[in-house]
Order: structure tokens, then sequence, then C-alpha cells
């Protein structure tokens, strides 16, 4: 992409309104614009990320066995009557008259939609275990919308729910739904901490949230310095593997690690003193196990082996998704701009030219362009006549995490420079030599994207 | 993926409210169910061939230089009221109050926020020309609901919109819609013809409307025949060239084609009777120019050449995907089920087990399964302990266009057959030899799915 051609409206004022980083950091960079209180659109450079993202979540939960699907985001009241949640769920939820007057609702979560479509269609053991998920626009109505996308009113969410005989085998779905999360946050670059959560009005017991510690987070967290030791790494997984699942759910969440609503003073203070942390998280995932509660009240049961109709156990598990670029931005900046971890960049690398309109200045460009796209590796070329510091401010807000720079210098010893985003470090090299450290660099790291 | 374990609730039955075929078959396939009138969801198969779609859809919208982005479904109702249309629009528009009390609305299309957009952040001609788009859920109250995907009130719509500062700018961004929307039909199989048509509560005057021709379309439609001897193939198209763009729009729509909208009866007449025809279509796109009527309502102005403020030139450019499923089913299906064209089918080809459970047939079968996988196809393995005249009649419902048929008699020879869903055509050849000839098939069928 040439940043000539790109819709890239950076701004050179903070905007006054954005109280945290990401927010200020998504309003500059050109990701999004606020179109009205907590709703935004999503402009090329944010939503690319979000595609990403979207992406990346989709591959974690197809590898667990998970079923993608789309549910509408306007709803009918009357299933949520089914459950009791229509009057229950208060001032958040969207209420709507159709022309017809019918009540209507745009969909904060699909706990009643989900279990209708399983009752109208799966009437034996032997079809489960299930799990349907979808990413789709949810709405909560918040009194305060603020953050950017840490708290919008609309937003992008996976939810899922899985459908199962027994007990046992939804918490077998439980703790592959936590496994999943650990992958899929790891992918994008962030430590997200399982901690014992309070369930809220989706019901239920047994609820872990996964945090990613930031200043700015919402929740007060306790935690065990230890779990902060604790990575997924790429260690193979079988998701059908009782066991396998079960282990990986005890390693990462035996250690202490609670939100503020369901924190315990004397655990905590079992644990010895140097690794008692506090700190604040922001969450960006959670999962439920309820049993039968949505089963039971709506009646979706199934034909067990004995013969007899047994309601199903269930639990729902969501992941933030536009929530995730403002997390990930949190976790991932500095004074110049964002810093974006490797999985999920817009861009795989920055070109920048140091003298557009030289003649083998911008031959050599395009030829790594060129190279780069080859791979399968996305560039930035910012080819506009722009002074080089510009040019820099430019590719830092944005936070590309690596950079070409080349000029008619470096071009004179056959070489140009790479730069890491992150550590701001430079090496010269031939450019072929970068286009390889880079492809070499991005191995692992390649999403599906726009 | 292997049909045992794949969320797909074919239905025996043919739904009584279904009226036209590609609703029964969507239905009857397990694609989608009704969640209230007009709202469906998106089961995985159905799923799985929207989102091929929608990814056909940004694929070419890419390669024409267009920018994708993502606005928001809820909008509010201020920016609709500068342009005049909050009253103007009608009962179609679902129209919601916040808890704050603030008047909202639930897009049916988005000239007024995109315009929004580029007011804010767009101020010279050197940024133009633009072009953004976005593939997002919109919602139209319709009084009747009908056709199931056809006619929803919430739908999938590609819409885009361009920017320019001229006339002529904004006329080669309207041909570049057009070639790229011919480019997008012929992908999915699908003949649409682009005819002359009224612009609606759109405005402006030049628009066309892509029409697939189909009994149970809506519109009638007037045509010179030589008009469907058109095809776009697969030449090159620069999409910078004016005149080349300027071409194919003259090639596409010189000939008499328009919907009742607009027929003319003395123009219709000066063709020759015998390549006169009358028929139905199902409108699958419109292209508009409307020049400066939104940019003069909302002030998006820039300053031009001559440093004078100049209201911009706009269009907008629509693709219905959610319908274009019930489209392309409406125009490929026979009373078996639905024939997927290639570009758009949810999985490569289906894979028939004759005997599950024979050592032999199960493992030649799950050798074909890797093979196809290994080489990016997607296959649909009916491992289900099921007769074969079951399987078969599943796998003709649901259209895959390929089938392989494995069974001890054929390996007895060391071969197996390959059918077309199409012609019903089979053909007996080694396992390796069929997988070799669907690779060669799908050459350039091949659409990034999930």
């Amino acid at each position: 992409m040439r940043l000539s051609r790109y819709f890239l409206p950076v701004l050179k004022e903070t905007p006054a309104e954005a109280q945290i980083v990401s927010h200020r950091l998504m309003l500059r960079a050109g990701m999004i614009k606020q179109s009205a209180a907590g709703i935004y659109s999503w402009l090329p450079l944010g939503f690319k990320v979000l595609r990403k993202i979207e992406n990346i979540v989709h591959e974690e939960q197809m590898r667990a066995g998970h079923m993608p699907m789309l549910m509408p985001t306007i709803q009918s009241a009357d299933l949520w009557r089914e459950s009791g949640r229509y009057d229950a769920y208060g001032d958040e939820m969207l209420r709507i008259k159709d022309r017809g007057g019918r009540d209507m609702l745009f969909t904060p979560t699909a706990e009643e939609l989900v279990t209708d479509i399983f009752r109208s269609h799966v009437n034996s053991y032997k079809d489960m275990p299930l799990t349907l998920y979808q990413i789709q626009w949810k709405f909560r109505d918040e009194v305060r919308p603020r953050f950017g996308v840490m708290r919008g009113r609309e937003f992008y969410m996976k939810d899922g729910y899985n459908f199962d005989l027994t007990k046992e085998d939804a918490l077998h779905a439980y703790n592959r739904h936590l496994v999943s999360y650990l992958r899929t946050y790891e992918r994008m670059g962030l430590q997200a901490i399982p901690m014992r959560a309070d369930s809220g009005p989706i019901g239920g017991d047994d609820t872990h949230e996964f945090l990613v510690l930031a200043d700015t987070g919402e929740s007060e967290v306790f935690y065990d310095s230890a779990v902060t030791d604790l990575s997924f790494g790429d260690r193979d997984i079988d998701y059908s593997d009782v066991a396998q699942c079960a282990g990986v759910m005890e390693e990462f969440t035996t250690k202490y690690a609670r939100t503020d609503e369901t924190h315990d003073e004397a655990l905590f203070h079992a644990i010895p003193e140097e690794r008692r942390r506090t700190a604040r998280g922001i969450e960006v995932g959670q999962i439920f196990y309820f049993g039968t509660k949505y089963s039971e009240a709506m009646g979706a049961t199934v034909q067990g082996p004995d013969g007899k109709p047994t309601p199903v156990h269930m639990g729902s598990h969501g992941i933030g998704v536009s929530r995730l670029l403002g997390a990930i931005i949190e976790a991932s900046h500095d004074d110049n701009g964002i810093i974006w971890p490797e999985g999920v960049t817009p861009f795989h690398a920055g070109i920048v030219n140091l003298k557009q309109g030289d003649a083998e200045a911008d031959a050599a460009c395009e030829a790594i362009e060129s190279a780069m796209e080859a791979l399968g590796l996305e560039p930035l070329y910012d080819d506009r006549n722009e002074r080089a510091g510009g040019k820099f401010a430019t590719m830092d807000l944005i936070g590309l995490p690596w950079r070409i720079t080349v000029g008619p210098r470096g071009l004179k010893n056959g070489v140009v420079e790479l730069t890491s985003r992150r550590t701001g470090e430079s090496e010269e090299l031939p450019p072929e030599a970068a286009v390889a450290k880079l492809a070499e660099i991005y191995k692992g790291h390649m999403v599906k994207g726009l």
C-alpha cells in the first residue's frame, strides 16, 4: 500500500476528550472516529487491525473444534421473556419497537437465541458435544461510555456457547475455551491472566475473566506474581484430550488471581508476601459454565442414552474483539505512539523513502515493496513528499513494528536500514537481506487479513 | 470437516412458509433459521458461504483501489436531519431512542455518516480521489419481509462511497464500480446485467441496477437479448485507466436493458423483434452518481486547485451481500437441491463413504481428505453410518459442485468416482487423480474463507 493513496487521517493534536492512551492513540493514528457517544467508525487502519484480530479469534476457535455461525443483531423480545432476562436486564439493553409495534432489542449477548436454535434442531445426545460461536456487533447502552473502544456502546464480540450432555462434558468445554483463549491472546502479543470472577447477569458458578495488566484497567486485581511467569507458548494441544485440557486449566488457575469481586483477603495473605501483587487489569474475555439455567427455562432437552429427556449443560464464552485493540495499545505503546505486536500489526513494515523523487531511492523502495508482497508480507510505503522527520513520526505513531529506511547515502553502500519500533535499534543491511529478515520474523505470525 | 461433527441440521420437510426455491433450500440445507420476521441466524453452512461472498466482494473492491472500513449500525439521527433524510426516509427506517432519550436509528445506508467522516478529515483536492466502502449489517423495516434472505429486514450489504473533485472524476469512479461489480458477480457464477434504473431515495440521475434473471425476481425487466452474450471474462483491467473503464461501461450499458421503472416502449421497440426480451430479475447491486447532493447539504467541501472551496462530487454503490446467496440459488439449483458455483461453494467437494466402518474404505476417505487439505481444498467428508442413498441426498441438497464416492468395490480396482453435481456425470479414477482434478478445477476459484 502506498501512503499517498491510503486514507490515514492522522491528527497532530491530542483530542481533548480522550482520557486514556489507547483512545488518544487510536484517534491520533486515524484508526477510529467517534460518530456518537460510545459509537465509532473504524477507519481503514483501525478496520485492518480489527479484521486481523477477528481472524485470529476465528482460527483459534475453529482449531478447538468450535463452529462459526452468525446471529442477527436485532432480536425479538419474546425469547428474552422466556428466560426472564427481558425484564431483568435493565437499562443497558437497547429496546426497540419495530413498525408493527413489536418489542425488539439490539442483542447484548445471545444465550436465548442460540438456545432456541439448539432446541429447534438437536434432539439426541448423539449430536453433542456442540459448541457454536459468532463474532458479531453487540450493543450495551452504557450510562457513561468512555475510553474509546474500551467501553463503547456498540462493540464487536466473540460469543460462544457449548451444549453438552453432562456437567463433566461441559467442564471439558470450559477448559477447551480456557486453552483456546490463552492461545488467542498470546498470538496477539498479550498476557491475559485467567482470574476467578463473578458471573453477573449471565448466571452460573464457574467463571474466569481474562485480564491484561495495565494501569488504566477498570478492575482492581490481586494475584500471586508467579502467574505472570506462566506462558502457553507453542505447545501442542489436542482439544479432544480431556486430561490435557484439564491440566492446562489447573496450571493456569491454581495460583491465586482474582478480581476485586471475588477477592479473598485470607487466601491472598497465604501467598508469600514478596509474591503478592495488587494491580489494575483490563478484562478482555470471560468464560462461564452455568449448567442447565437456560436449557431448563427454555426447554432445551435432548434424548439421553437412557432414552429420557435431559436438559443440556451449557456455558458461554466471550472475547471482547473491538476492546482488544484498546487493550493491546494500553499494553504496548510509548511516548511516540503505538507499538503493534507482530501478530496483529496492520502492515508488516513501513518503508520510508528519505528522498522522494530520487530515481535510485524510488526504485529501491519499489523493489522492496514488490519483494515483500511476493512473500505475502504487507508493506506500507510512505511515498509522500515529506521531510524524513514527518515520515518517521507517522510510522512511530501508527506503530508498525518494523521500518525500512531507504536513502541515497545508504544505497551508495548497497544498504538500507531496518529498525525495530520496539527497541529503536537499527541495522544496516542490503535490501534483499532486510526483506528476508522480515520474512523470518513474521514466520508463525501470518494472519489472514483483508 | 467431518459431517458427523458438523452442525448441519438439514430438514426433510419443505417448510410451509417458504414461497420461493432459494428460501426453501436454504432452510432445508440448514443454512439459515428465522429468528423473527425477516431476521435470520446464519447457521455454519450458510455463514461459510456468506463469508466467502463477503471476501470476494472485499477482494474486488480492494483490487479497484477502494478502501475498506466499517461504520456502526446504530447512528445518531442528527446527521440524518442535516441531509433532510431523517423525516424523508419513512417507516422503513428503524428508529430508536437510547436510554438518554436521544434519537438514534439502525443504519439503512450510510451517505450521511461517510460524508461526515470525509468533511472532518479531508480538506484538499490533493487527498482525492477517495473511495471508502464497508460491508456491514443494515436494517430496513419492511412491511412484508419475505423470500428469506432475499427480502429480509436485517441484511448484509456492501456500500461504497466515492469522493471526487469533478463530475468527470466521479463518473470514472462510477465506471470503476461497474467494472468491479461485473467481475464480482462473474466470480460468483452469476450473470448480473446492468440496467438503467431509478434512483429512489438516494437521489441523483445516473444509476444502474445489476439484475440476475430469474423467474422469482421482483422486478420486471426489458432487454435486448444481445446483452446476455456479454461477459467480462478474465480480461486485464487497469482501474486507473479512465478510457478503459469507460469502454467497459459503454460495452455493457449501450444495448437496451431497463427495469420497469425506466422502461421506454419506443426505445424497446427499436430493437429487432427477435431480440426483445421481457423477463423477471433479482436486483443484486446498484451504482449511483448523485453529484453534490450530500456534500452541499452537509458542507463537504475541499480546497480546489484554485484555492477555492468546492463541494465534492459523490456517488454510492451497493451490493446485497446476504441477498446474493438467495440470488445464486435461484439461478443455480435443481429438484434435488442447490448447485453452488465453484467460486462460492462452502466446501470444494463432498466425500461419500459407501461403507462406513470398512477399514479400507475409511482409510481411502481419510487419505483423500488429507490430500485435499494439503492442497488448500476443503472437503466435507460424510463419515456417518448412513445408507448411501441418504448420503447422496444430503450432498445433493447442500449442493457441493463435486462429490467423490468411495466404496469397497471401486477400491478393489483402485478407483473412486468423481461426480459433477451440475451434470450428474461421473468418472472413475484413482483417488490421487480425483484430487488432482479438483485442484485443477478450483484453480482461479480459491477464495479466502474462514
